[in-house]
């Protein structure tokens, strides 16, 4: 597997309405820099043909994404659409997949249920995508591997329901998409008082000696009455001895700078350099 | 103000990495909803020069918006990109506001601390800008009309410490957004026990003779062994009694449609007709 460039795209008005939070797109992030790929852009439009295809054309004409995962959308209802939509972009027909059918047939059958339409209408995949059985609801994801425009790219829907999105993630996603040459090692530390202001200069020469690594300030507090901030270090190791060691060196002389800028500051580790999972 | 067709663009790594989840992008979806507007898109960019103006030429070009809200990116760091991307973008030259530079030195200088280039940058405004003044920090937002390609664009960027952004959506941008003619109408209900497909045909009914009211179904439980589902329904109205009416009449055909699915159903009013504030 090498590392991809990834959209997260989640689809639903309920997301545009600010109905629900995006709890979605914040565990695939979370899951997906873990395994050592790159998000570059997250995408929630509402459950209408136009806006959907348009996510995917920005995910990859105007962010440049080869990946793209989705949630939302895989349901019965009538504004369930985004295989649809994905078929109609990547101009593939849309038939019902003889291992989703089976699958969904014999959960409802189970319990006496027949297949209808609206039931059926779920196992109607774009052509050539894998369907990724749900194991703990109905709808299943896919994984499509596709061509735009002459360039690779890989599709993979999850359902919106936070718990079915997870489950197929964990067992079918996660395993595929790791790569073990990309381990992510992260440490984290709350200074006070200290703002942002004070120390710009400083991560300006940590930016320039460590390159490697992503540093990040985030304030909390006030930043002129009650100042603090933490800050937040991250690099990607192929060995993780190694990794931590750089990790521990760079955090030495980033805290060093930092407690020279007065006398009275207070340096809490949060999390001392670790390998994340 | 008539109503706007909306992006909303969320700023920093940490968003893409999963270690926040967006709490900023729901708080303004959902104030933006119940204002009256519509929003059609929210994306999410790392602080990186070419996503972030990517990600504004996406909501103008791609999504054909005409109002985009930005949180982050504003303050003193070398990470705090967003005017300086904002300005390049629309071809405006970046320039010390006086009324901002003033607000800052002055919140300062309260405390003994000069102005540093870090924290001057803050008072650094594309050309045309309005300074919206942090009545809780210090990083103002701004608010800026102008022009792409002879479309009409405003730009409202706010800060990503949540509570700085909710001080200054409410004091400024609030009041200007209002559209006293667009009153939102809400709705919900809880049906158990109940899958989404054994209501899917009685939506497509709904929708089509009440296409002005927006309904949409939240599956949760289990839809074969334990189904229940909400379903929201909202729309606007010049007149909030008229829309009252419309809500109620509207709900009282959609839950007699559902109750005679099967005996044993049972619903659960979760919010009454109301108008959203």
């Amino acid at each position: 597997m090498s590392v991809r460039r990834c959209a997260i795209l989640t689809i639903g008005f309920e997301i545009l309405q600010g109905r629900i939070v995006d709890t979605n797109a914040a565990y695939i992030a979370k899951k997906l820099y873990a395994l050592g790929h790159q998000v570059a852009v997250k995408i929630s439009v509402g459950d209408r043909a136009e806006d959907i295809m348009n996510a995917l054309r920005a995910s990859i004409e105007v962010f440049d994404c080869d990946t793209i995962l989705t949630t939302g959308g895989l349901g019965p209802t009538p504004d369930d659409i985004t295989l649809e939509c994905i078929a109609r972009f990547f101009n593939l027909p849309l038939e019902v997949n003889e291992e989703a059918l089976k699958d969904i047939e014999a959960k409802y059958r189970e319990r006496g249920l027949e297949l209808t339409p609206s039931r059926i209408k779920m196992a109607k995949l774009p052509r050539g995508a894998i369907p990724l059985l749900n194991p703990v609801g109905i709808a299943p994801g896919i994984w499509l591997e596709t061509q735009y425009r002459g360039k690779d790219v890989t599709i993979i829907s999850l359902p919106g329901v936070p718990k079915e999105m997870i489950a197929i993630f964990e067992k079918y996603v996660e395993p595929k998409l790791r790569i073990p040459s990309r381990q992510l090692i992260e440490a984290s530390v709350a200074i006070r008082p200290c703002r942002e202001s004070d120390i710009a200069e400083i991560l300006k020469e940590f930016n320039k000696r460590y390159p490697q690594i992503y540093v990040k300030t985030h304030p909390y507090g006030h930043e002129v009455e009650a100042p603090s901030i933490q800050i937040y270090m991250s690099l990607y190791a192929s060995n993780s001895r190694e990794g931590l060691e750089l990790c521990q060196e760079a955090k030495t002389f980033l805290l060093k700078r930092i407690s020279s800028l007065h006398p009275n500051i207070s340096i809490e580790l949060l999390k001392d350099c670790s390998v994340a999972n």
